[in-house]
Protein backbone atom coordinates (compact mmCIF):
# COMPACT_ATOMS: atom_id res chain seq x y z
CA UNK A 1 0.00 0.00 0.00
CA UNK A 2 2.49 2.44 1.54
CA UNK A 3 4.88 1.28 -2.04
CA UNK A 4 1.97 1.42 -4.34
CA UNK A 5 1.17 5.44 -2.71
CA UNK A 6 5.38 6.17 -3.67
CA UNK A 7 4.69 5.05 -6.68
CA UNK A 8 2.13 7.15 -8.07
CA UNK A 9 3.61 10.00 -6.18
CA UNK A 10 6.69 9.37 -8.80
CA UNK A 11 3.72 9.19 -11.54
CA UNK A 12 2.37 12.47 -10.82
CA UNK A 13 6.20 14.01 -10.55
CA UNK A 14 6.82 12.08 -14.28
CA UNK A 15 3.33 13.89 -15.63
CA UNK A 16 4.57 17.23 -14.11
CA UNK A 17 7.51 17.13 -15.90
CA UNK A 18 6.44 15.74 -19.27
CA UNK A 19 3.72 19.06 -18.96
CA UNK A 20 6.95 20.86 -18.51
CA UNK A 21 8.79 20.06 -21.19
CA UNK A 22 5.88 20.91 -23.29
CA UNK A 23 5.15 24.17 -22.14
CA UNK A 24 8.69 24.60 -22.98
CA UNK A 25 8.11 23.89 -26.35
CA UNK A 26 4.91 25.86 -26.97
CA UNK A 27 7.31 28.79 -25.53
CA UNK A 28 10.00 27.77 -28.21
CA UNK A 29 7.60 27.09 -30.95
CA UNK A 30 5.36 30.17 -30.10
CA UNK A 31 8.34 32.77 -30.69
CA UNK A 32 10.11 30.64 -33.34
CA UNK A 33 6.93 31.34 -35.26
CA UNK A 34 7.72 35.19 -35.02
CA UNK A 35 11.50 34.65 -36.02
CA UNK A 36 11.30 32.60 -38.96
CA UNK A 37 7.66 33.56 -39.82
CA UNK A 38 6.71 29.77 -40.24
CA UNK A 39 2.83 29.55 -39.65
CA UNK A 40 3.33 25.95 -39.38
CA UNK A 41 4.98 26.76 -35.88
CA UNK A 42 2.10 28.99 -35.15
CA UNK A 43 -0.12 25.33 -35.83
CA UNK A 44 2.18 23.56 -33.82
CA UNK A 45 1.56 25.62 -31.26
CA UNK A 46 -2.40 25.50 -31.44
CA UNK A 47 -2.31 21.35 -32.05
CA UNK A 48 -0.01 21.21 -28.70
CA UNK A 49 -3.40 23.22 -26.76
CA UNK A 50 -5.27 19.68 -26.34
CA UNK A 51 -2.62 17.65 -25.16
CA UNK A 52 -1.69 20.17 -22.85
CA UNK A 53 -5.43 20.07 -21.21
CA UNK A 54 -5.57 16.29 -21.09
CA UNK A 55 -2.21 16.53 -19.39
CA UNK A 56 -4.18 18.77 -17.10
CA UNK A 57 -6.85 17.09 -16.28
CA UNK A 58 -5.04 13.96 -16.13
CA UNK A 59 -2.60 15.34 -13.27
CA UNK A 60 -5.95 16.78 -11.81
CA UNK A 61 -7.45 13.48 -11.16
CA UNK A 62 -4.22 11.41 -10.05
CA UNK A 63 -3.25 14.32 -7.30
CA UNK A 64 -7.13 13.82 -5.96
CA UNK A 65 -7.61 10.87 -5.60
CA UNK A 66 -4.57 10.47 -3.74
CA UNK A 67 -5.40 13.24 -1.11
CA UNK A 68 -8.93 11.23 -0.90
CA UNK A 69 -7.84 7.57 -0.81
CA UNK A 70 -4.60 7.89 1.36
CA UNK A 71 -5.09 11.32 3.24
CA UNK A 72 -1.45 11.78 3.30
CA UNK A 73 0.35 13.81 6.39
CA UNK A 74 2.54 16.65 6.57
CA UNK A 75 5.64 16.32 3.71
CA UNK A 76 3.04 14.55 1.34
CA UNK A 77 -0.11 16.81 1.31
CA UNK A 78 1.99 19.43 0.51
CA UNK A 79 3.35 17.76 -2.26
CA UNK A 80 -0.02 16.94 -3.47
CA UNK A 81 -1.43 20.31 -3.11
CA UNK A 82 1.32 22.16 -4.35
CA UNK A 83 1.17 19.44 -7.33
CA UNK A 84 -2.21 20.88 -8.02
CA UNK A 85 -1.14 24.36 -8.32
CA UNK A 86 1.92 23.58 -10.38
CA UNK A 87 -0.63 21.73 -12.86
CA UNK A 88 -2.56 24.65 -13.28
CA UNK A 89 0.17 27.23 -13.56
CA UNK A 90 1.44 25.01 -16.56
CA UNK A 91 -2.09 24.63 -17.86
CA UNK A 92 -1.67 29.07 -18.12
CA UNK A 93 1.85 29.04 -19.52
CA UNK A 94 0.08 27.19 -22.00
CA UNK A 95 -2.67 29.68 -22.45
CA UNK A 96 -0.20 32.39 -22.90
CA UNK A 97 1.82 30.29 -25.83
CA UNK A 98 -1.39 29.94 -27.44
CA UNK A 99 -2.18 33.68 -27.13
CA UNK A 100 1.40 34.33 -28.80
CA UNK A 101 0.90 32.36 -31.61
CA UNK A 102 -2.39 33.63 -32.42
CA UNK A 103 -0.85 37.34 -32.37
CA UNK A 104 2.25 35.63 -34.52
CA UNK A 105 -0.74 34.23 -37.21
CA UNK A 106 -1.42 37.83 -37.88
CA UNK A 107 1.91 39.41 -37.80
CA UNK A 108 3.55 37.62 -40.34
CA UNK A 109 1.36 38.19 -42.63
CA UNK A 110 2.45 41.95 -42.58
CA UNK A 111 5.92 43.31 -43.57
CA UNK A 112 8.68 42.64 -40.72
CA UNK A 113 8.83 45.85 -38.49
CA UNK A 114 12.60 45.09 -37.39
CA UNK A 115 14.79 42.71 -36.72
CA UNK A 116 13.73 40.91 -33.53
CA UNK A 117 16.60 40.92 -30.22
CA UNK A 118 15.20 41.36 -26.64
CA UNK A 119 11.62 39.34 -27.73
CA UNK A 120 13.88 36.14 -28.28
CA UNK A 121 16.27 36.66 -25.20
CA UNK A 122 13.29 37.27 -23.55
CA UNK A 123 11.72 33.70 -24.71
CA UNK A 124 15.11 31.84 -23.88
CA UNK A 125 14.96 33.46 -20.00
CA UNK A 126 11.01 32.46 -20.11
CA UNK A 127 11.80 29.16 -21.25
CA UNK A 128 15.08 28.53 -18.30
CA UNK A 129 12.64 29.81 -15.99
CA UNK A 130 10.13 27.22 -16.70
CA UNK A 131 12.68 23.93 -16.69
CA UNK A 132 14.48 25.59 -13.90
CA UNK A 133 11.35 25.76 -11.13
CA UNK A 134 10.30 22.28 -12.15
CA UNK A 135 13.79 20.61 -11.65
CA UNK A 136 13.76 22.43 -7.99
CA UNK A 137 10.54 20.67 -8.06
CA UNK A 138 12.06 17.25 -8.60
CA UNK A 139 15.51 18.03 -6.67
CA UNK A 140 13.75 19.62 -3.67
CA UNK A 141 16.13 22.68 -4.64
CA UNK A 142 15.43 26.07 -2.58
CA UNK A 143 18.58 27.71 -3.96
CA UNK A 144 17.53 26.87 -7.18
CA UNK A 145 13.67 27.68 -6.81
CA UNK A 146 14.89 31.31 -5.98
CA UNK A 147 17.02 31.88 -8.65
CA UNK A 148 14.13 31.64 -10.56
CA UNK A 149 12.52 34.40 -8.33
CA UNK A 150 15.35 36.83 -8.74
CA UNK A 151 15.34 35.91 -12.77
CA UNK A 152 11.57 37.06 -12.88
CA UNK A 153 13.70 41.09 -12.71
CA UNK A 154 15.47 40.50 -15.97
CA UNK A 155 12.22 39.37 -17.81
CA UNK A 156 10.69 42.71 -16.52
CA UNK A 157 13.61 44.92 -17.45
CA UNK A 158 13.72 43.45 -21.10
CA UNK A 159 9.72 43.55 -21.30
CA UNK A 160 10.28 47.58 -20.00
CA UNK A 161 13.10 48.22 -22.92
CA UNK A 162 10.45 46.21 -25.51
CA UNK A 163 8.07 48.62 -24.83
CA UNK A 164 10.71 51.98 -24.51
CA UNK A 165 11.71 50.42 -28.14
CA UNK A 166 8.73 50.20 -29.89
CA UNK A 167 7.16 52.79 -28.25
CA UNK A 168 9.66 55.13 -30.29
CA UNK A 169 8.92 53.17 -33.84
CA UNK A 170 5.11 54.20 -32.87
CA UNK A 171 5.78 57.82 -32.45
CA UNK A 172 7.41 57.82 -35.76
CA UNK A 173 5.33 56.44 -37.89
CA UNK A 174 2.07 55.61 -37.10
CA UNK A 175 2.20 52.77 -39.69
CA UNK A 176 3.90 50.49 -37.61
CA UNK A 177 1.55 51.32 -34.44
CA UNK A 178 -0.87 47.60 -35.05
CA UNK A 179 2.76 45.82 -35.30
CA UNK A 180 4.42 47.37 -32.73
CA UNK A 181 1.52 46.86 -30.36
CA UNK A 182 1.31 43.36 -31.47
CA UNK A 183 4.87 42.96 -29.97
CA UNK A 184 4.88 44.61 -27.01
CA UNK A 185 1.57 42.50 -26.01
CA UNK A 186 3.87 39.11 -27.10
CA UNK A 187 6.63 40.21 -24.57
CA UNK A 188 3.71 40.80 -22.09
CA UNK A 189 2.61 37.28 -22.64
CA UNK A 190 6.44 36.23 -21.90
CA UNK A 191 6.58 38.15 -18.39
CA UNK A 192 3.37 36.38 -17.89
CA UNK A 193 5.20 33.09 -18.49
CA UNK A 194 7.78 34.25 -16.30
CA UNK A 195 5.32 35.26 -13.64
CA UNK A 196 3.75 31.28 -13.69
CA UNK A 197 7.44 30.15 -13.21
CA UNK A 198 8.12 31.95 -10.36
CA UNK A 199 4.71 30.89 -8.85
CA UNK A 200 5.96 27.25 -9.19
CA UNK A 201 9.48 28.64 -7.85
CA UNK A 202 7.97 29.62 -4.75
CA UNK A 203 5.22 26.63 -4.57
CA UNK A 204 8.52 24.87 -4.21
CA UNK A 205 9.98 26.65 -1.27
CA UNK A 206 6.47 25.91 0.21
CA UNK A 207 6.81 22.14 -0.23
CA UNK A 208 10.28 21.75 1.04
CA UNK A 209 10.76 24.55 4.10
CA UNK A 210 6.86 24.06 4.87
CA UNK A 211 5.01 27.23 6.20
CA UNK A 212 8.40 29.07 7.49
CA UNK A 213 8.98 32.49 8.25
CA UNK A 214 11.87 33.04 5.91
CA UNK A 215 9.70 31.73 2.99
CA UNK A 216 7.02 34.44 3.75
CA UNK A 217 10.30 36.76 4.45
CA UNK A 218 10.89 36.34 1.03
CA UNK A 219 7.62 36.82 -0.80
CA UNK A 220 7.56 39.82 1.28
CA UNK A 221 10.80 41.18 0.24
CA UNK A 222 9.84 40.21 -3.56
CA UNK A 223 6.78 42.60 -3.25
CA UNK A 224 9.06 44.99 -2.03
CA UNK A 225 11.65 45.13 -4.88
CA UNK A 226 8.46 44.69 -7.31
CA UNK A 227 7.54 48.37 -6.29
CA UNK A 228 10.17 50.94 -5.95
CA UNK A 229 8.38 53.29 -7.79
CA UNK A 230 5.48 53.74 -5.72
CA UNK A 231 5.87 57.41 -4.01
CA UNK A 232 4.57 57.48 -0.57
CA UNK A 233 1.84 59.96 -0.18
CA UNK B 1 -14.48 17.48 17.25
CA UNK B 2 -16.82 16.80 13.80
CA UNK B 3 -18.50 20.23 15.42
CA UNK B 4 -15.16 21.73 15.47
CA UNK B 5 -14.36 21.27 11.57
CA UNK B 6 -17.54 22.41 10.36
CA UNK B 7 -17.04 25.86 12.42
CA UNK B 8 -13.50 26.08 10.67
CA UNK B 9 -14.83 25.19 7.24
CA UNK B 10 -17.55 28.04 7.74
CA UNK B 11 -14.56 30.66 8.90
CA UNK B 12 -12.61 29.45 6.01
CA UNK B 13 -15.40 31.11 3.82
CA UNK B 14 -16.26 33.86 5.56
CA UNK B 15 -12.67 34.89 4.99
CA UNK B 16 -12.58 34.02 1.92
CA UNK B 17 -15.40 36.25 1.71
CA UNK B 18 -13.72 39.09 3.06
CA UNK B 19 -10.63 39.22 0.74
CA UNK B 20 -13.09 38.93 -1.99
CA UNK B 21 -14.85 42.26 -0.69
CA UNK B 22 -11.62 43.76 -0.13
CA UNK B 23 -10.64 42.28 -4.10
CA UNK B 24 -13.85 44.38 -4.86
CA UNK B 25 -13.59 47.60 -3.52
CA UNK B 26 -9.73 47.66 -5.12
CA UNK B 27 -11.17 47.48 -8.38
CA UNK B 28 -13.55 50.07 -7.90
CA UNK B 29 -10.78 52.40 -6.33
CA UNK B 30 -8.21 51.36 -8.92
CA UNK B 31 -10.54 52.57 -11.57
CA UNK B 32 -12.34 55.59 -9.36
CA UNK B 33 -8.53 56.73 -9.29
CA UNK B 34 -8.64 57.04 -12.67
CA UNK B 35 -11.77 58.75 -13.57
CA UNK B 36 -11.59 61.22 -10.66
CA UNK B 37 -7.87 61.70 -11.43
CA UNK B 38 -7.31 61.10 -8.00
CA UNK B 39 -4.24 60.50 -6.59
CA UNK B 40 -5.63 59.68 -2.79
CA UNK B 41 -7.44 56.51 -4.47
CA UNK B 42 -3.87 55.35 -5.85
CA UNK B 43 -2.99 55.17 -2.53
CA UNK B 44 -5.58 53.58 -1.16
CA UNK B 45 -5.12 50.71 -3.50
CA UNK B 46 -1.25 49.66 -2.40
CA UNK B 47 -2.57 50.11 0.97
CA UNK B 48 -4.59 47.46 0.65
CA UNK B 49 -2.09 44.96 -0.92
CA UNK B 50 -0.72 44.25 2.62
CA UNK B 51 -4.38 43.53 3.70
CA UNK B 52 -4.73 41.40 0.96
CA UNK B 53 -1.32 39.54 1.16
CA UNK B 54 -2.01 38.97 4.72
CA UNK B 55 -5.37 37.42 4.21
CA UNK B 56 -4.29 35.01 1.26
CA UNK B 57 -1.39 33.73 4.17
CA UNK B 58 -4.14 33.21 6.68
CA UNK B 59 -6.61 31.86 4.49
CA UNK B 60 -3.51 28.93 3.25
CA UNK B 61 -2.69 28.59 6.46
CA UNK B 62 -6.02 27.95 7.60
CA UNK B 63 -6.86 25.37 4.73
CA UNK B 64 -3.53 23.47 5.06
CA UNK B 65 -4.26 22.81 8.49
CA UNK B 66 -7.79 21.42 7.85
CA UNK B 67 -6.35 19.17 5.20
CA UNK B 68 -3.51 17.59 7.68
CA UNK B 69 -5.44 17.52 10.76
CA UNK B 70 -8.84 16.28 9.37
CA UNK B 71 -7.95 14.26 6.60
CA UNK B 72 -10.89 15.22 5.06
CA UNK B 73 -12.80 13.20 2.56
CA UNK B 74 -14.76 13.87 -0.79
CA UNK B 75 -16.34 16.35 -0.27
CA UNK B 76 -14.38 18.36 2.67
CA UNK B 77 -11.36 17.53 0.66
CA UNK B 78 -12.60 19.37 -2.76
CA UNK B 79 -13.42 22.27 -0.96
CA UNK B 80 -10.24 23.33 0.85
CA UNK B 81 -8.49 22.80 -2.25
CA UNK B 82 -10.70 24.76 -4.49
CA UNK B 83 -10.13 27.38 -1.13
CA UNK B 84 -6.73 26.84 -1.84
CA UNK B 85 -7.14 28.09 -5.50
CA UNK B 86 -10.05 30.62 -4.87
CA UNK B 87 -7.62 32.54 -2.33
CA UNK B 88 -4.68 32.67 -5.43
CA UNK B 89 -7.11 33.75 -7.58
CA UNK B 90 -8.03 36.30 -5.48
CA UNK B 91 -4.09 37.75 -4.31
CA UNK B 92 -3.76 37.64 -8.08
CA UNK B 93 -6.82 39.92 -8.54
CA UNK B 94 -5.54 42.50 -5.71
CA UNK B 95 -2.26 42.43 -8.13
CA UNK B 96 -3.80 43.18 -11.19
CA UNK B 97 -5.46 45.94 -9.43
CA UNK B 98 -1.86 47.19 -8.00
CA UNK B 99 -0.64 47.06 -11.41
CA UNK B 100 -4.04 49.24 -12.38
CA UNK B 101 -2.87 51.81 -9.89
CA UNK B 102 0.49 52.22 -10.55
CA UNK B 103 -0.42 52.96 -14.19
CA UNK B 104 -2.98 55.05 -12.81
CA UNK B 105 -0.29 57.30 -11.12
CA UNK B 106 1.19 58.78 -14.20
CA UNK B 107 -1.83 58.60 -16.48
CA UNK B 108 -3.75 61.68 -14.26
CA UNK B 109 0.15 63.90 -14.06
CA UNK B 110 -0.91 64.15 -18.16
CA UNK B 111 -4.19 65.79 -19.70
CA UNK B 112 -7.31 63.44 -20.69
CA UNK B 113 -6.72 61.28 -23.47
CA UNK B 114 -10.59 61.44 -23.70
CA UNK B 115 -13.99 60.34 -21.76
CA UNK B 116 -13.65 56.84 -20.81
CA UNK B 117 -17.02 54.48 -21.05
CA UNK B 118 -15.78 51.25 -22.03
CA UNK B 119 -13.36 50.89 -19.45
CA UNK B 120 -15.24 51.68 -16.35
CA UNK B 121 -18.22 49.52 -17.96
CA UNK B 122 -15.52 46.86 -18.26
CA UNK B 123 -14.62 47.68 -14.39
CA UNK B 124 -18.64 47.03 -13.41
CA UNK B 125 -18.61 43.54 -15.41
CA UNK B 126 -15.05 42.49 -13.73
CA UNK B 127 -16.42 44.13 -9.99
CA UNK B 128 -19.94 41.77 -10.79
CA UNK B 129 -18.30 38.70 -11.94
CA UNK B 130 -15.95 38.66 -8.56
CA UNK B 131 -18.76 38.99 -6.77
CA UNK B 132 -20.90 36.86 -8.19
CA UNK B 133 -18.11 34.48 -8.61
CA UNK B 134 -17.91 34.16 -4.49
CA UNK B 135 -21.85 34.06 -4.31
CA UNK B 136 -21.95 30.91 -6.48
CA UNK B 137 -18.99 29.75 -3.94
CA UNK B 138 -20.77 30.52 -0.92
CA UNK B 139 -24.76 29.41 -2.16
CA UNK B 140 -22.70 26.04 -4.23
CA UNK B 141 -24.85 27.37 -7.45
CA UNK B 142 -23.36 26.18 -10.79
CA UNK B 143 -26.25 28.11 -12.78
CA UNK B 144 -24.74 31.37 -11.07
CA UNK B 145 -21.22 30.37 -11.85
CA UNK B 146 -21.54 29.57 -15.57
CA UNK B 147 -23.08 33.07 -15.94
CA UNK B 148 -19.58 34.30 -14.39
CA UNK B 149 -18.11 32.04 -17.08
CA UNK B 150 -20.38 33.16 -20.31
CA UNK B 151 -19.52 37.23 -18.83
CA UNK B 152 -16.09 36.57 -19.75
CA UNK B 153 -16.84 36.81 -23.26
CA UNK B 154 -18.46 40.54 -23.03
CA UNK B 155 -15.25 41.40 -21.07
CA UNK B 156 -13.10 40.65 -24.05
CA UNK B 157 -15.21 42.04 -26.30
CA UNK B 158 -15.03 45.47 -24.34
CA UNK B 159 -11.41 44.92 -24.21
CA UNK B 160 -11.42 44.67 -27.82
CA UNK B 161 -13.68 47.70 -28.67
CA UNK B 162 -11.19 49.37 -25.81
CA UNK B 163 -7.97 48.76 -28.26
CA UNK B 164 -9.57 49.59 -31.56
CA UNK B 165 -10.79 53.01 -29.80
CA UNK B 166 -7.32 53.67 -28.44
CA UNK B 167 -5.75 52.41 -31.85
CA UNK B 168 -7.75 55.57 -33.82
CA UNK B 169 -5.97 57.87 -31.31
CA UNK B 170 -2.46 56.42 -31.37
CA UNK B 171 -3.03 56.48 -35.85
CA UNK B 172 -3.73 60.05 -35.10
CA UNK B 173 -1.78 61.98 -33.25
CA UNK B 174 1.65 60.07 -31.65
CA UNK B 175 1.63 62.16 -29.16
CA UNK B 176 -1.65 60.14 -27.47
CA UNK B 177 0.82 57.05 -27.72
CA UNK B 178 1.75 56.90 -24.35
CA UNK B 179 -1.36 57.62 -22.49
CA UNK B 180 -3.29 55.60 -24.98
CA UNK B 181 -1.07 52.56 -24.63
CA UNK B 182 -1.07 52.78 -20.51
CA UNK B 183 -5.35 52.65 -21.26
CA UNK B 184 -5.21 49.72 -23.25
CA UNK B 185 -3.48 47.81 -20.18
CA UNK B 186 -5.29 49.16 -18.04
CA UNK B 187 -8.39 47.34 -20.14
CA UNK B 188 -5.90 44.10 -19.74
CA UNK B 189 -5.72 44.26 -16.15
CA UNK B 190 -9.20 44.07 -15.85
CA UNK B 191 -9.71 41.61 -18.63
CA UNK B 192 -7.19 39.50 -16.54
CA UNK B 193 -9.74 40.21 -13.52
CA UNK B 194 -12.63 38.54 -15.30
CA UNK B 195 -10.24 35.45 -15.83
CA UNK B 196 -9.48 34.97 -12.97
CA UNK B 197 -13.60 35.62 -11.81
CA UNK B 198 -13.66 32.79 -14.69
CA UNK B 199 -11.04 30.59 -12.79
CA UNK B 200 -13.19 30.87 -9.24
CA UNK B 201 -16.60 29.90 -10.96
CA UNK B 202 -14.76 26.94 -12.72
CA UNK B 203 -13.82 25.87 -9.23
CA UNK B 204 -17.01 26.43 -7.60
CA UNK B 205 -18.31 24.02 -10.44
CA UNK B 206 -15.69 21.52 -9.59
CA UNK B 207 -16.48 21.88 -6.14
CA UNK B 208 -20.25 21.36 -6.56
CA UNK B 209 -20.08 18.71 -9.41
CA UNK B 210 -17.22 17.07 -8.74
CA UNK B 211 -15.28 15.60 -11.38
CA UNK B 212 -17.93 15.14 -13.70
CA UNK B 213 -17.97 15.00 -17.56
CA UNK B 214 -19.92 18.10 -17.78
CA UNK B 215 -18.01 20.82 -16.20
CA UNK B 216 -14.59 19.15 -18.41
CA UNK B 217 -17.47 19.30 -21.48
CA UNK B 218 -17.76 23.28 -20.92
CA UNK B 219 -14.25 24.24 -20.52
CA UNK B 220 -13.83 22.55 -23.67
CA UNK B 221 -16.64 24.34 -25.07
CA UNK B 222 -15.14 27.45 -23.71
CA UNK B 223 -11.84 26.82 -25.08
CA UNK B 224 -13.27 26.09 -28.14
CA UNK B 225 -15.19 29.74 -28.22
CA UNK B 226 -12.31 31.58 -27.52
CA UNK B 227 -10.37 30.81 -30.52
CA UNK B 228 -12.91 30.58 -33.50
CA UNK B 229 -10.40 32.70 -35.40
CA UNK B 230 -7.96 29.85 -35.87
CA UNK B 231 -7.53 29.21 -38.90
CA UNK B 232 -7.31 25.78 -40.10
CA UNK B 233 -4.45 24.55 -41.70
Amino acid sequence: MERHFETELQAIKERLLTMGALAESMIHKSVRALVDRDERLVQAVLAHEEEMDLLCIEIDDRCFTQLALRQPMASDLRFLVASVKINSELERIGDQTVSIALRVQSLIREPELKPLIDIPRMTVLAQEMVRKALDAFVRRDVELARSVIEADDEVDGLRDQVFRELLVFMMGDTATIPRALALMLISRNLERIADHATNIAEDVIYIVRGEDVRERGDKELRKGLRTPTVQPE
